[in-house]
């Protein structure tokens, strides 16, 4: 049974039961397909039984190295772009008390003035270097190499090739040729895994690890969801549960997705949603457009128009029930007014805010769903990963797109290229 | 003349010149009605007139204490939520190589875990507080302040006093009185400033002066677009311009603006306009849902999105020209095949990634419009946040709307009030 629950209350006026009922048939046909490599872009699909499929072997090489550059050094930068950093990023965020070292992330843009800080900032650190690439030649995270290998370079002299782990391709490109030249220890990105859906290989579990996080839990509640993410009853199947609410609700007008968390940690969760939701579904001129939100911050900003404008949201809120038993303390004035909350704890209130804002976006016409989550534990988060990456392969299914593709990624690339006059190009 | 220009090609071919001419009556009029205070919501128009209103005696004042608190304190915790830290949020960010002290935001959510964080943190760092209110009863803000005030009365006994700042309502309100039975320094927020416009109040500048940040230079620029935005020339008045394009682009069917800069320094800048425009906007089930990107990270997240999900979207670009002379190196084997760039800056690249981009869009049937940076100076960043506070006011008024009023904010409170069994609810 998944350690987070589905409660789906506020949608049910908007698609009844019986509707959702009457999508079983069309998602357990795409689940098949998914699961029988029959569907659209099936070449893609390795991520399904990805955490069953992973060795102990794979992930103690992993936690091998990890130990090795938390001993050696003080800083990892992760330089990759897109899904080569977003999933590590989220597990890191959401976790970041770890006694790990400091994962810095690079090369998912071309600011000269962030890689002139990020460089100076490393000047006296001791560092390793992770690069991820499929190619290689991606522009933005080749650039970024360069620029911290010549520093690698420079700090290490000829042993630099020892700070430095490609993650790859198994046997072509780029990247998996300098490596072989210049020495540099490298993992494999499996052929039949997209970016997006890369977190729980070495793409995400290798910084992740460095950032002193337990891999093999966070890939024990991915392996737990992978198991009930193949059932056909759906209440014990939240991804489908998931893809079919999202869906019938994009049918019937509700274009804005808003992924709104009580939690602060869970930010980079909703940016690596953002690319996995928005990068699968965005397809054929249709696809719901994927927003993201922190409550209760952001109920001082995007609150009034969730509740008075357009009407063609809906949102998916995450709370996490227990984080700290931190109070509200007595105040002998009272001035502030907050004495009636004195000895409640901040989770309590939290929650309490939670449940005000579902009512009231649901009276303001916003239909609404929550991810009910005991507690933030890397189990749970394993869990998460996957329920999302499952819900949204189903769900590209429904809308009769192939969810692991993203060919309009190479539009602005064709043109930069002609731009800077890229031989070739 | 603005320090900016506005780039507009990709919009003509949605919205022709004619269109937009078409709409200088409705446009000087509103801008008339709002400096005549004649319109919606005209007794929260304040922010009008307030950079030129701004007497150096207060900009001093704000220097003078900023100076004072980077000589006794390592960090200054600034309470607020929404419109009480966004703006601080939005230049610090921009500016953070200057030489302050580290500000750190609180009280903008109810995250038990960030509070013991929080709080964990600052035991042994030297601090002052600057606690942001009008009434001093919202819930986020009083509980932290509460829980941080205790820790400064721990730390530093009856004097704890001298460390914290009111910023807050001239004569009522809770904070108000507790200032005065504790005897807290204060600033006033003008009673006819919003909490979304207040930025160019002691609401931003102080946590801003205490980061280190050229204030003076901030609303000297600010000053200069009060100027410009007053002209009844909509090309030398970018605010009428960017009111005028997206107002007609949002009647032709785009609902979803994204706000996209080529620079993550921009990143709090994009939070705070998404602020000011989706509550100002966002009533009578209307308005344009703001979202916002940084590129290129996001082309590899909601660029597929873009390029070819739902037709419903438009986009400003931000784009600073000059950042840093760093350049891409040679290198002798070019495996990563960057040699061809060897020699060119990171920002000449950017430059043609931006550019790749806007085409790409454009191309794709998302119309565009770009706000060209020649450098982010401290100045620029003033004239930006006037260009768009005016922008937005005179958008609200094309929309008939109240742009200064947020009646949906409350909902969520009520709620959990009554949740919470708070007396009176």
């Amino acid at each position: 049974m998944a350690g987070f629950r589905i409660d789906y209350q506020n949608v049910l006026p908007f698609v009844n039961q019986e509707v959702i009922s009457g999508l079983k048939d069309k998602l357990f046909s795409a689940q098949r397909e998914l699961e029988e490599k029959r569907g659209r872009g099936s070449e893609f699909t390795g991520w399904i039984n990805l955490p069953s499929r992973t060795g102990n072997e794979e992930l103690d090489k992993i936690d091998g190295l990890a130990a090795e550059i938390r001993t050696e050094a003080e800083v990892l930068v992760s330089i990759g772009i897109g899904g080569s950093y977003l999933g590590a990023k989220a597990v890191i965020s959401a976790f970041e008390d770890k006694p790990g070292v400091e994962v810095l992330f690079a090369g998912k843009n071309i600011s000269g003035i962030e890689h002139e800080r990020l460089l100076a900032y490393l000047e006296d650190k001791d560092f390793f270097i992770n690069v991820i690439s499929k190619s290689g030649t991606t522009t933005e995270p080749a650039i970024a190499f360069r620029l911290i290998k010549e520093l690698a370079k420079k700090k290490y002299g000829k042993n630099f090739n020892r700070r430095i782990i490609a993650t790859t391709d198994s046997a072509k490109g780029a990247l998996r040729r300098m490596s072989e030249e210049e020495g540099f220890r490298t993992f494999v990105i499996p052929d039949d895994v997209g970016g997006r859906f890369s977190v729980l290989t070495p793409v995400g579990l290798l910084p992740v690890a460095c950032a002193g996080i337990d891999i093999q839990s966070l890939m024990a509640g991915a392996t737990e969801a992978e198991q009930y993410a193949r059932s056909e009853n759906l209440e014990q199947n939240p991804a489908l549960l998931y893809a079919a609410i999202r869906y019938l609700l994009y049918r019937s007008g509700k274009k804005v997705e808003l992924l709104s968390s009580f939690d602060p940690r869970l930010f980079y969760l909703v940016e690596w949603w953002k690319q996995l939701f928005g990068e699968s579904e965005g397809k054929n001129s249709s696809g719901i457009f994927p927003a993201g939100c922190v409550f209760s911050t952001d109920l001082h900003s995007l609150g009034q128009y969730i509740q008075e404008g357009e009407r063609m949201l809906f949102e998916t809120f995450m709370l996490i029930e227990k984080t700290s038993s931190i109070a509200v303390t007595r105040e002998k004035s009272d001035l502030d007014g907050l004495n009636y909350l004195a000895g409640r704890t901040l989770d309590e209130i939290n929650c309490k805010a939670y449940e005000g804002t579902r009512k009231a976006h649901f009276d303001g016409g916003v239909p609404n769903l929550s991810l009910m989550i005991p507690e933030l534990t890397t189990k749970v988060f394993g869990e998460l990963l996957y329920f999302f990456e499952k819900a949204v392969a189903v769900s590209g299914y429904l809308l009769e797109v192939n969810p692991f593709d993203q060919p309009g990624v190479e539009a602005y690339k064709k043109n930069m290229f002609r731009l800077l006059e890229k031989p070739g190009n």
